[in-house]
């Protein structure tokens, strides 16, 4: 080992959905939206002009930022934009969970929460779900140093009633408590109003799922002023621009386009809701998914073998090796079509 | 105060560069470059299928790490690309700096680096520039942490001789010594070379200002390839997809006009050469200018009062406000026509 390397810190790195590369697949393991970005994406790449990226672009990212603004009504200094949520989410834990007392988030939830935590050596406990799955409020009610709860929750697809979060956050004055609404734009459901209410939420939210866009990295965030400012310090301290000129432009094109968004929402809700009575009928169990996956665990055929199997006939799903979630296979809603497919291959693998 | 800031971490960030949003100025205050990126950025624009961004990006950044790889002829395990030098740079401080021992950069610098180090907690000592505000090596052969270092410096833009940094590098095996390239392609040299020879040496370079492309964020690093595989497992413990399918398209187009890049470069020489003449005739002096700025202070008037006066003829310089460097200005080299004018306005000033 080289000397250097004693100074060096040491992580287990997050594991990513395989990108297979290959045309012929049907792509089900990363959660991403079966239908293009709005068609005013294109127009605004077509039209840019390509000599302004000689410039440093804004690095307050105004006009997304006052985009959001108008979009989900509340002032620009209550929102926060970053390279995908998972940067918002990475900021998040380097500014707001910097005490001794351990963070807390459930045990069963997106896999990168503990490995940002161990990247800044932040302490963490993660409660266990309860047998079907479902957050326990109660574990969230004891002394912390931060909470982190996925609303819907993933890989569950659960959603937790909003009375129980807000109850969280009341009760942990103390703490910040960031809710990642990732999905949250499939389960018809937000806690973004009740940032009006408590200086110590966080909402973050994605254009990576339901605007289609994971290939241009960009999430954001609401809270109250205070805390945005926070996140904006420590931002402002790692990098300036974190936001290239060109997501900003497809990001305010993506937002601008209402009735899009809502009807690719809407339809990607119905297929879901198809594929959830298909499988039933199957012999697959999952939890009640307000997401645009599904969480399944098939009655006799265990999920690393159906895993397999999907994969040798082209059918890239997510299965995660883990304790209690090692028979299940989370499934991205695609396109009716890539759904009815999958149903008919189901049927030849059971 | 709320009672959640007491978990919060807290920073002084950095401070970039006025953004001013007017159209008829003189924006000589970033160091961007003056001319556009290369015809085929915009070719690449025109044609891109949209319909792709609905996907992840691809996490490892192939197709421009494998361009990089050919067009600096080494393999791409020895390759790190991020989102601007700076996601670079912050990257290599959370891995690489994670000792007890103090890092070590010149009091006068890029005023990123202290930044870092305190967001990141990292203990760091400033050895001062000589009066002549070249390195002195000695101060680099102490016991430390790690060491950063520009080549050229900036706001200097002084080169330090390549045989005095390889000293510095084999003097200390047990850190890891980052050179800054940022400004190395006005330059003509560098220390990728020796890249080969030193396991614990990286070179950072940038698309922000040779390339044209401040606008979409593109950093790169060069470096042994266990360094790099260091760097690699903290990146994908912040965040798997930091470079977005757009940036790494543009990337490629303009890494592949070869032609058009080099000319640009020589242009800026050339005006940056020009410059001089014209600023010593003026009553300025200066270091000898390696980079695309030219760092100077005149006989007579102070720095302060030329920045505020070309400020009210629309012309942006930079001036730090700092200890040894309050009677200097960074001239970033425009256009040719832009450096004709800023001397006639400088003049009427003087």
């Amino acid at each position: 080992m080289s000397s250097w390397e004693d100074n060096v810190r040491r992580t287990t790195p997050y594991v990513f959905g395989e990108q297979p590369k290959a045309k012929d697949i049907i792509k089900l393991n990363t959660n991403e939206n079966p239908y293009p970005p709005s068609p005013k994406v294109e127009e605004v790449l077509r039209s840019f002009d390509c000599s302004l990226l000689r410039k440093y672009p804004d690095p307050l990212i105004s006009e997304l930022t006052n985009a959001l603004a108008a979009e989900y009504h509340l002032p620009a200094d209550r929102i926060f934009v970053g390279v995908g949520s998972d940067d918002v989410l990475a900021m998040s834990f380097l500014t707001f969970f910097h005490g001794k007392k351990p963070v807390l988030f459930p045990d069963i939830t997106y896999s990168f929460y503990d490995v940002w935590a161990d990247l800044f050596e932040i302490p963490y406990e993660c409660p266990a779900l309860k047998d079907d799955l479902s957050i326990c409020k109660e574990d969230y009610l004891k002394e912390n140093g931060g909470i982190v709860i996925p609303n819907p929750n993933a890989p569950t697809g659960l959603l937790c009633p909003l009375s129980d979060l807000e109850e969280i956050v009341k009760m942990n004055p103390a703490s910040v408590v960031i809710i990642d609404e990732a999905y949250g734009d499939f389960s018809g459901e937000s806690m973004l109003p009740l940032t009006e209410k408590y200086d110590n939420l966080l909402v973050v939210m994605t254009f990576s799922k339901s605007r289609s866009l994971a290939g241009s990295r960009i999430g954001f965030a609401f809270g109250s002023k205070k805390l945005i400012a926070r996140l904006q310090d420590i931002k402002f301290s790692f990098n300036s621009y974190t936001m290239d000129m060109l997501s900003i432009k497809v990001g305010v094109a993506a937002l601008s386009d209402r009735d899009y968004f809502r009807s690719r929402v809407e339809e990607i809700i119905a297929t879901r809701e198809w594929t959830k009575e298909e499988l039933q009928k199957l012999g697959f169990s999952f939890p009640d998914s307000k997401t645009n996956f599904i969480f399944a665990t098939h009655e006799k055929v265990r999920a690393e073998v159906i895993f397999e199997k999907l994969k040798e006939k082209n059918i890239y799903v997510r299965y995660f090796n883990k304790p209690r979630i090692d028979n299940y296979l989370r499934i991205s809603i695609g396109t009716k079509e890539e759904m009815e497919h999958l149903i008919t291959v189901l049927k030849e693998i059971l």
